[in-house]
């Protein structure tokens, strides 16, 4: 009988100190494995857009630079451009053939938390500043990896927006934009991939911290969801082992060797047994996922399929924001410099737990001498914080003299985003922007190729580049990747997963950002990114969903038809209508109409992206559950769906809506049964209220009951009153109002 | 002997059922009297910018517009504007007269509410979106009433700032919001003049009824702030006796008839004796404060003298907003168009509680007409909501081409603004700016006088006038007092107490107004009016503390002295450098230097109006005492003051600084003590917290204790850890990082 086929042992099998021990890991990188029960314990290693495995035998002293190499795929920044699931689950899947062969049982990611500030340290690393995008493009991270029998670790969960005391800071969130915002990336990848483990965050949420909140990791994560793996902790993130297993955390990482509180805990009566076989459980159950995959012995992955992929998901990764008269695509024989410092040594990656030791590298200079283009290289500026090189800048500009074309790599440096650390601006360095302006001065044909893994603000000098590509962090393909879209071998088809403000200050989060005295108020509620941007009317740099291709597209035939009470069909025909072959993104707005709540002007609930020949056309269908249409209510404590008129936006960016089309909801149903808080207008104007209001003025001309007030200014004092407010009596041990009309209306429903 | 020289009886002298009867009112506008033991119900009635005594007898049947004549002063939304505490203690003088004449014991005002939103229904009867300025006018009101031996009710306490549900709205506040914007004018009020009677809200704070709040009303109100008076609901705010009473509420107003619960709740220790006895003993101390001037028969106030206030007061109120060509002051002997209705029947007073039934009435037209000016009127449009009559607006039209100069009075018209309702908008109606179109597109020297108590926006139309004067809601006299100020009798003096916005979503509240399901976010925390403008550098249209005069004024010789360790003298010199006399508002802002929370980039901190003749020169002081310089710390639960350095911003309007000035405190010192949730930056940081460091870094090195990571990165990420992140133990039954060093640091500081 191989090790595969004997079965792993269940938590009856094991004595307590054994199973205590399964709740903390082997070491920093592995599980806890009990080698008398046969449970192994395998590694688990950092993500998320590569295997991070360290290098050296873990000691506690941990070098995050120092690990083995893997395929560096372009992280969640860029990804997240693509708008293509099914390219992100390819990259799943090689990550996942990586992690086989390094003998690694999950990794760490994919991070979807949402980018509620452009500042956040960490964006980077993670998706959108909107949670379908972030959960339907993540997904296919967890289905990818997922498929070759390795786990992953859906994290930070949850409201890990910021880097800025992260290990105490108490995010306070309403539950609407809590549910609304900040948890339906997860609550999608849980639904619909059941990630093998998910990662609680460091930080608190509303004075909780997650490792210790069993609302979010037991109410929420199993009850609610479904989930059926384990949570471990954010490394150092468990202060506090009884309270954490209680609440739902399988797992403490790294271990601190206080297993034996477990078992106390246990003995004294802090933990339930079945709370402790719960949990170890879930551990020895992923270990058995685990074997089948991490038996695979001599397994080698395709480093160059992998590098392959890497390059195509660099590409769509890249968003074209500017094309004047379009000068890209640029000939391979024009006479072209390349200026930056970037060309050469390419930015690829973020600081941090992330960081990959790529296969191999490939920069802009290296892609372009492949293909044999005329290039002139620059580097124009230094990639530390060190001032302007006078040396360095007069030899771009000579070199932009004379050429046809400049391509101009700027960006962030590495020292200016990294887990750990929160941003302070969104200004690339100064010194890149006035080697720009002396460019620019002599060479009227400038792109700008930037490298950042979060937002940085264009509008300061955009006018002086004809052409500018945004191309995040690419991985290591990522010189390659650009090579194919300046010279045309693929076009542009990445849209912008985040707003790109004017101005920092013109956040809505600003006004708490990014807190102070170990909290933050998420003071906007639900209006992150463009949700405030397009609700309250502000001018942005580029939108949410925007980008450029080298070709056009028509989109025509849009209907919306119903296929339920709550449930519609979106239709649309795409063409391209030029010349070369694209992509187009359709992307689906709903905008709600009338609405009990402050809804923004409407959110991302569809997309579809559509790759055609010229001429070519595609239909393309795109279904709007009634999630599409809910808000979190805090008065039901769940979703609701009004009934009314809602408007379907199919549109290219959220400002750039190509068609509107209304339809008519029936709604859920819900509704609150009336109590003496409600108000006499909602009395009024509910059916059998209505019955009891008049009843109680009646009465109260019989001089039965205190006189409901007539006087035009006193009633709409009234109607906005709640009935308790009225509890005036007649005589002695006469009724309230409020009685009165609460006992009318018993007696009429029941 | 007289009433007055008995004294009435103390609680010791009543039955349960007698005090019950205290805490309750005697009807809709009396206090409860009881007859056998000589206490008597004296009459309160609605300010607060007047007396609103009800004229019919109560009968539970209200009409809030029939009352007795009184003098109508400007509302707050007006008298604000005057930055002069001394005129509204005059008013407040002139009122406590008309109350001692009328046998009103309490008028019902100031309400030092914040105008969180300029959409505020209520805006009109507020001050300023500015808490000290709110405090430190209104103040003059409760010292010039009380003055006269009759009370004040300081209102609505507290965060009552919008009417949208209003009666169950939760206002879900931080604590350093309540404490730095919705708390200070109340607290300054109830600390230097003791009003004799708070008035609760209706709303929830953070989930609690105002009435049943006893954290608001005994621990912040009594023991805090030392508040001597009574504590009265709102009308219909009370809905829980016993809780109410029990959280420090000594009045249910109106009364429900439902006294009978206290005395059971006192009967069934629900209630404790002693909390019934300290109520009730606070009605009768209220009615013997209000027995000597309720005492005095036959007293009449001077008709006449109180109007001249009015008068006065409108005229200070009113604030320039431009004037272009020195358009302002107009020649009498000029031929003169005034276009609108307003100037023929003023809006001089909101909706609601708060309307007054004025002892006479000046409309400009009856001012000019004194006057003698040459004046053609037009009424150009109705004050209702019809659309525009276009003989209406031709008559309009011809009266304004012949004219040397066009007077328009445009404003919102009654509908628009009241108690009850919140604004949707802050625009002019459409009617009235297309008619200013018409007017400006004949005659180019039109001046615009506005009336509204709210907000309206200017910046849609100002192109069109060469002259703006903002004139609020003006009380009775506001005809007289325009033409003051029209034709150069008076210089304007006034100065915006709130800020005009180019855009009403602009506002930073406007994410979370007016709330919804029952509760409204306080997302912009302490970031309200100018304090979010000129934090985040947002063009308004008109900024906090603008307002332009007929004379010039010179400041000069600012400095900034210590005088104490948190305590500043600044003074200025001010010279009138113009023509005719004026009066000009020194504003004094606070900016903090570095701070350990996200304070406003400045705050009004002290101001001073100083009237100057021609070429006449005044030196001004004002004190900033500890207070200038704190902000509320969640942390300490208490007002901090950091030590460092501060800049005293002397200037003429938020936007207009004339002089900074430096200052360094000490600091008041406070800090917290290191413990677990410390980190290890924190540790290093402080004297004694370094020395465990190094004691624990030295056991690292001796094996003893586990070693901290020396890797850059992982360095970074630990000084951000709280040390209980760090629980690793090294063998068996050691101690843990923490727990090490909590010990060391005992042993350091025993």
């Amino acid at each position: 009988m191989s090790e595969n086929e004997q079965s792993l042992p269940s938590v009856t099998d094991l004595t307590v100190e054994e199973k205590a021990s399964l709740t903390s890991g082997g070491d920093v990188w592995h599980l806890q494995g009990i080698e008398s029960k046969g449970i192994p314990g395998y590694m688990i290693t950092d993500g998320p857009h590569g295997l991070r495995k360290a290098n050296s035998e873990p000691t506690g002293e941990t070098d995050l630079n120092d690990s083995v190499p893997a395929t560096c795929f372009p992280p969640a920044a860029g990804l997240a451009s693509s708008w293509n699931p099914d390219l992100v689950r390819e990259v799943g899947e090689a990550m996942g053939e990586e992690c086989v062969q390094e003998k690694v049982a999950v990794i760490l990611g994919p991070g979807v938390n949402i980018k509620r500030n452009p500042l956040g340290g960490r964006c980077f690393e993670y998706w959108s500043e909107d949670p379908y995008l972030a959960g339907h493009e993540a997904v296919g991270i967890v289905e990818g990896v997922q498929s070759k029998g390795v786990g992953t670790s859906l994290k930070h969960f949850a409201a890990n927006n910021q880097e800025t005391d992260r290990l105490r800071i108490s995010a306070r969130i309403s539950p609407r934009a809590l549910r609304e915002i900040y948890l339906p990336a997860f609550e999608y990848i849980v639904k619909t991939a059941q990630p093998w483990t998910v990662m609680c965050s460091y930080n608190r949420i509303n004075g909780v911290h997650s490792a210790q909140n069993r609302w979010l990791l037991t109410d929420v994560l199993r009850d609610e969801w479904g989930f059926e793996g384990i949570v471990m902790s954010d490394w150092g993130a468990d202060h506090d082992r009884v309270a954490s297993l209680n609440a739902g955390l399988n797992l403490e990482m790294p271990p601190t060797g206080t297993d034996d509180r477990i078992v106390a805990a246990v003995r004294d009566g802090r933990i339930q047994p079945s709370q402790l076989d719960a949990m170890a459980q879930g551990m020895i159950d992923l270990a058995d996922k685990a074997r089948p995959a991490m038996s695979r012995d001599g397994y080698r992955f395709d480093v160059d399929a992998h590098h392959d992929i890497a390059r195509r998901a660099a590409a769509e990764s890249i968003v074209m924001l500017k094309n004047e008269d379009a000068i890209l695509p640029v000939s391979k024989s024009a006479k072209i410099a390349v200026i930056g410092e970037f060309a050469r040594t390419p930015r690829y990656q973020g600081g941090g737990s992330s960081h990959i030791t790529p296969t191999r590298m490939t920069s802009f200079l290296d892609a372009a001498a492949e293909r044999g283009a005329d290039v002139t290289f620059a580097p124009g500026f230094t990639l530390d914080l060190a001032p302007a090189d006078p040396a360095l800048e007069s030899q771009a500009v000579n070199a932009a003299k004379g050429a046809d074309v400049v391509l101009m790599f700027m960006g962030l440096p590495e020292a200016a985003e990294s887990e750990g650390f929160d941003r302070t601006n969104i200004d690339l360095p100064v010194k890149q922007i006035e080697l720009l302006s002396q460019v620019a001065a002599v060479n009227a044909n400038v792109v700008v190729i930037l490298s950042n893994g979060s937002v940085v603000s264009v509008s300061p000098w955009a006018s002086q580049a004809k052409g500018i590509l945004e191309s995040w962090l690419l991985g290591q393909a990522g010189g390659a990747a650009v090579a194919d879209i300046v010279f045309g071998d693929r076009s542009p088809s990445g849209k912008l997963a985040q707003t790109i403000p004017l101005d920092i200050d013109d956040d809505p989060t600003m006004m708490n950002w990014p807190g102070e005295e170990g909290h933050v108020d998420y003071g906007e509620g639900v209006f992150v990114g463009y949700r405030y941007y397009d609700m309250f009317g502000k001018t942005v740099d580029y939108p949410f969903g925007y980008g450029l291709s080298y070709t056009t597209f028509d989109i025509a035939d849009v209907t919306a038809t119903r296929s339920g009470a709550n449930d519609v069909t979106v239709r649309a025909t795409v063409t391209n209508t030029g010349a070369v072959s694209g992509a187009e993104i359709v992307q689906v707005y709903v905008a709600p109409g009338k609405a009990d709540v402050a809804r923004p002007r409407h959110e991302l609930k569809g997309f579809a992206k559509v790759s055609l020949a010229p001429g070519e056309s595609r239909d393309v269908a795109v279904e709007l559950d009634s999630r599409a249409f809910a808000y979190w209510s805090e008065k039901f404590d769940d979703w609701h769906v009004e009934a009314g008129e809602y408007m379907i936006e199919v549109g290219v960016s959220s400002r750039d809506i190509v068609a509107t089309v209304p339809v008519a909801l029936d709604g859920d149903g819900k509704a609150m049964p009336l109590d003496d808080w409600s108000t006499f207008g909602e009395w009024s104007a509910d059916p059998v209220g209505a019955k009891v209001v008049a009843a109680l003025e009646a009465a109260g001309e019989r001089g039965e009951m205190p006189k409901l007030p007539g006087d035009p200014m006193m009633r709409i004092f009234l109607m906005s009153s709640p009935i308790n407010s009225m509890s005036m009596v007649v005589g002695e041990g006469g009724l309230s109002i409020t009685e009165f009309m609460l006992n009318e209306y018993a007696k009429l429903t029941k």
